[in-house]
């Protein structure tokens, strides 16, 4: 048992809370326990240069914390005049996994931008991220679809994410609160489509290593976590959940 | 009637919920009409290098939008690696204001840290900024207070701020949204004290002027709006509320 | 009496010598007591991007002082690699209030390009610019139609700026230098037009507040301390003083 | 077979070269195929700022490519006055692996600055570095055994990485070179240690996905592969090869 | 003869205004022709740290344009936020032509400021700089002396520059005004002290070369000029001029 | 005698590598005893914004250090974000230099980027690179005309460059290393043609002077070294060394 109460294999509770922001097409507040996340799908009517002409879209990420969403006050990355290492790996992550559940030729020349802000953070931000960010953007292409500004729904599959770990009497647990993911030996970023294939994986021993057999649990823990993630989302999605995946590339 | 059914002296609707995220010692989010504000104040036991020594405390703010909390999406400023000097003119605004009812000599060498971030715009940020931020620092003088580490409360008196402006109609109206503020001829921020003081106040012609006469309606309308700000800053801090005032300077 | 034998509402000797500088289209030194400023007006045959094609101007402005302007040398903005706070609160300030006395839409797609270098400071930097740059934007507007290049002189009135405050005592008074300045308890920069208008008003408490009573006095003030600025820049400006307001919007 | 001849298991050849840079304590230069890079470790005499007084040292990396090390040339991130997203990602993993074989207890108050410069690049630069700034590493804690200031080599265990990836034909390839990464719908990197733990897995799929069959292939490719590169190192670092993990943790 | 009727050794007519601004310790306005600049010399009672504790001072210099002191306007160095590679050789080349003739244990652990801003451009603006910050210097170390804060003059010698160049028809001319510097073949600054010795020679063929003879003629008009200058600057430093090289190293 | 046993008209040994890169258009790794540089010419089909249109190329250096290049570890520039003033006094020397040889009419729009990457610093690292980064430029436009993409040699005349110096005895010698270098009281590179003309010539006194005697001294000494090091070059470029100077300007 956690000292939270929850079971090895136990998730956090999910909400996800659409239409968060009235400007972005997709606008959505996921909470996993007490990490709370706005995730917003802004699409623009252009690609960047290096894209021009091709006829596909392009899909990006940025991600940032509120300097107070932690319990030590940050200086805001804006200040400093420089986003730091963890911000550009979990932004280059976001937008790499939404990448690859979304036909790109399917969107025109569009950007779909993702802005994940983490407003309150207890563990697991990355992964709240993409599992909201998920839900804005089938959302925003909805709202294009409505429009008749798109013809058909892009998304190929589900996608979700979750983070298990190996804490320090070797038990493998799933989504990691704060204070589990401090003094955890092995992290591990885990995004899976809805047919069961992975996105990314990511696994981690700071100062410390797993074993085969170790991965092999944690990546059982997380395939059973996501599935519940696919579940939270679906309902979040409403009338789109039947259009994800009818355009299969 | 304005557009929105509004009188030209009344507010847009106000709500001020408190302990929004969990962190810090004093947080908010308020709402003037479709505007959202998180404010939050934190509070560090130090104090920046130019005061140490002096036995008295500094409140600093932070100002920010999330990228699309507007219309069009904004370029982040961590990503410009610069803050614009738009923002750089509210964050100074805001923590002028607010130290202007706060008497420093009693908070010991602690910094206060006033971070505002919109997460929803829609005209008069800065205003709900520093409405907002009042109850949020006052919240958090509160929390140092009900742990022994503060004996008083060094609020001097109730603090609020309104916008006021001149429509191209040549009336004046109080609490301009986004919508009458891009056309206004003139746009005029206040700020006042529960005693009737001004602390601030910033009129502005953009490609336009006003006479003495139109300056004073200004006044007035704000004067008065400002007095309907109290009441619900009042409700909003409870049981701090007959303390503020009582450690006049 | 004031210490340095001025009434309250007298202004600091004014000079404002012209063609300073022998490249921009117009050079002014402008001297208010032991405060000096070089304003120089330069016009640049386009617009930024967001202006082009609407066939109308623009006017933008920067401002810096000299490392040793002040008492204690200050490090260069270049070498800090970013401008302050302050510094682009006051060019935005300059910008907007030469916009407010000049049709756009009559000097065509050009930028002028106001720089304002404080070379020795003594208090009220930013209503000495405004005041100098006013005469530098005529006398590059008038090389213009020397030239055939413009047809009739764009400004539309008269633009002068000065700064009143009230003192620890709570004597109000006009045209503070910089001993006065650092211990006022309010400051305030007035920029208004020759037909007695406003263009911006901008009061501050810092730690402090003031009445709607003290308002007026100062306002009064800057009133009567303007109408002499009036007089110095009628007198520079020499031969298009009559042009001014000609081409009324 | 593969078009440079190779089977799908099979290394590009390697080669180490010590004592490659005179002034470094550990100094190596690696060749994976056609990729080389320069691994310096350098050792300081002081930890950063948050871990001072905790008597244990720190490892950190760095890395960089010349602007020609690539078929296109690149703009030096020094000239863009920023490093790039994927270079905080590279330098952050190269660190966390070294940090993972080493007992910082056992190093004082030292910090080891880890410099992997890529001097030709074509594919798999991250990994290579892995591998050869291992080498330095053992190399400059050896000198420091040498010269007496360091009691016992503090390095617990061998560390290597290599790629492996998925082509487009779904047939699972060990060590990509830049031609196969190119097009490679799946890229992961492994970092492994002498008893066959891993450190570090990071499996992308670039708009793809891959299955747990997939995967299983890929570790097994990585860990034949690993075994190889181990006995490269073993050769590189002489004398010091039996010292590695008599210091167990 | 050249086209502004001046002979091939013939300097343009020299001023220098001494106390040109009233802060700093020493400032001066020399103008050579149509080029101003501004030099002040600024005593902070403190070293860099890399001095720290080794009973010497330092002199740094800084150098800057104001934006239209030249015939088109330059974006600012603090707007572009970075200073031009340009600046860092000019304020490098000032700092260490002042070094070479002061005495900087005769100092204490102070730095001189050498700030250079030229407000009027026309060709040898960085010449300009070192000679009237030289005269700044001397004035600056009076005013300790004056005060009892420095015991004797550390000036060892005069130091004074110009720049030479071969023009296209193959002249080597003294002191070349914007237009002869900008189609010159050959641009050479050289800096002298009063005993006829060289402490800095530049000399640049860009896109061109020349002789030894040349050299040796370019040598000679430089040293020509050079001891008019040094007139100048006897003069500007009034009763110090006695003083300088009393205390040789 | 030095105390590498050099006579003080002597050079290090020198080795130029070529073909040490396989990317680039011309790459050459030279060694100045010590002292180690690679030196990358990339041949870009475009110019610089500011010369399109006028049918000629341009050639443009830069030159950075590995971070362990010298004794003690220094900053990677691209970490603190800005370039020092050494380095881009170097960049622009080293560009220009290499300008006053080739005749950029016959090169077409195209522009050559000069990469000197020092890896082993021992002094004179700014005078291997132009000695080196000549011979990479030939080789670069070699390949251009092996490839039939340029019609002959637009090299004018060999390009070669070293550095003299007055060391505290008052000797002066020829090719510094860094240890000479630290202590020398004249410092002075000198970049020189086949033909015997000077590029450049910078001399530097920090804190002391020289005399016109000891000039003459050091440029005999520069130019006999210069001679040695043409006859590298020649060795190194082998079959283009007899198109040097053939398409003369």
């Amino acid at each position: 048992m956690r000292n939270d109460e929850r079971k090895i294999d136990e998730l956090r509770p999910i909400e996800i809370h659409t239409d968060y922001i009235k400007h972005p097409e997709g606008s959505v507040l996921i909470t996993v326990g007490e990490t709370k996340v706005i995730c917003n799908a802004s699409i623009e009517d252009r690609v960047p240069p290096f894209m021009r002409g091709q006829g596909k879209g392009w899909i990006t990420a940025e991600y940032s914390m509120l300097p107070r969403a932690t319990e030590q006050r940050n200086i805001r990355e804006s200040s400093k005049g420089k986003v730091s290492g963890r911000t550009m790996e979990i932004q280059r992550l976001i937008g790499r996994a939404l990448r690859a559940v979304v036909d790109l030729d399917k969107i025109g020349e569009r950007t779909v931008w993702i802005d994940c802000d983490v407003i309150q953070a207890d563990g697991g931000t990355r992964t709240a991220s993409i599992t909201g960010a998920f839900v804005a953007l089938v959302l925003a292409f909805g709202s294009l679809i409505d429009k008749k500004a798109l013809s058909a729904m892009p998304v190929t599959d589900y996608l979700a994410a979750t983070s298990v770990g190996i804490l320090p009497d070797g038990s493998a647990v799933l989504d990691l609160k704060y204070e589990e993911d401090a003094k955890a030996h092995v992290d591990m970023n885990v995004v899976m489509t809805g047919e069961g294939k992975f996105v990314e994986i990511q696994g981690t021993g700071e100062e410390a290593t797993f074993s085969p057999e170790q991965l092999q649990v944690m990546l059982d823990l997380a395939n059973q976590g996501i599935q519940n993630l696919f579940e939270k989302q679906k309902d979040a999605i409403g009338k789109w959940s039947s259009s994800i995946g009818t355009s299969k590339r």
